[in-house]
């Protein structure tokens, strides 16, 4: 675990991976979220797309052996990893209009949207394009019946992890998520490290 | 009927809503999907945002009294009437990769993706810049165990309709859906009447 690069609580990062390089996303301490978005490198335009991904893959569940695909239906990841098997791709990320909207905070945290900004704006990503996230860990329930989506402790534990492997030069932004109800309102960090 | 504006089978169509102003979305002959997206007239970076209403909605399927947030968390547009009550907000536009991917075609149609990309070349959007669309009418199924996502005919029958009312100017991209699948394997117009 010592390898491990730690995203502190509430905030976010980014960074480059290679073609074929793995990435390891390690719940330290468990019940932790981490909201994870990519661009194609060489054309930060192309975007990991929730909409594409799931219509292929025919489930919102995404797991090991799925592939991740881009707005341009190119495949950017491949989860080869994970441990836990619970992932949400339905939500953007938490954002000071989350806070406002959904938890009625008058003084909102900038949440994993306002992280992922700030990290990701010296790689020229504005915040419009910064879409729906793959938010790892995040334990989201849908009701087939009636539609209805709630947010549940997530069911990861302290050292569970999953790993993907890029398929094209990816831009990444990762953050350790900053909703109380995503976390089981306890803020902790994430961990993360590239393996080859 | 008459006062309805037609598009034809397996096309597209952009055009400007004002703020207060009612759209009515009529599926002329029954189980017809169409794909609809939009942006801020002003601003056209602000889109249509599924992640941001499912969200604030707390479900996966939106109806009547529903309103419908941007990537920014502004209402766009909040759905005032809707005599089917089962859309689709999860998936991308079918595209000449959803047929070579899904369907195996070897010659694509453009689907409705190429539609709006034509329709709203001319205001300036950009394929990139085409996310996730409400797709009206669409029935798609979710397992709330599995995850499964399943593509049914529509639940609409012909003169079921849908009345939106914007919030804010907006700029629309809408189809007649090209996929089989969605539309029980016939292809058909969409109506649509601008009410006021």
């Amino acid at each position: 675990m010592d390898q491990l690069t730690i995203i502190p609580p509430r905030s976010g990062t980014a960074f480059i991976l290679r073609k074929g390089q793995q990435l390891k996303v390690v719940d330290v301490e468990g019940e932790q979220v981490s909201d994870f978005i990519c661009y194609n490198l060489d054309d930060r335009a192309e975007y990991l797309s929730s909409g594409r991904t799931i219509d292929y893959a025919e489930t919102i569940f995404l797991t090991k052996g799925h592939p991740f695909y881009s707005n341009r239906s190119n495949i950017m990841f491949e989860l080869v990893e994970d441990t836990v098997g619970r992932h949400d791709f339905l939500l953007t990320p938490c954002s000071a209009d989350t806070f406002r909207i959904i938890y009625g905070h008058t003084h909102p945290h900038r949440g994993c949207f306002g992280n992922l900004c700030e990290a990701l704006k010296e790689y020229g990503i504005s915040p419009d394009a910064i879409p729906i996230c793959f938010n790892i860990f995040m334990h989201v329930t849908v009701n087939g019946e009636t539609g209805r989506v709630d947010v549940l402790p997530p069911k990861s534990k302290a050292g569970d992890y999953v790993i993907l492997e890029a398929k094209t030069d990816l831009l990444i932004g990762m953050t350790a998520c900053s909703a109380e109800m995503s976390n089981n309102y306890s803020f902790k960090p994430i961990g993360y490290q590239i393996l080859n």
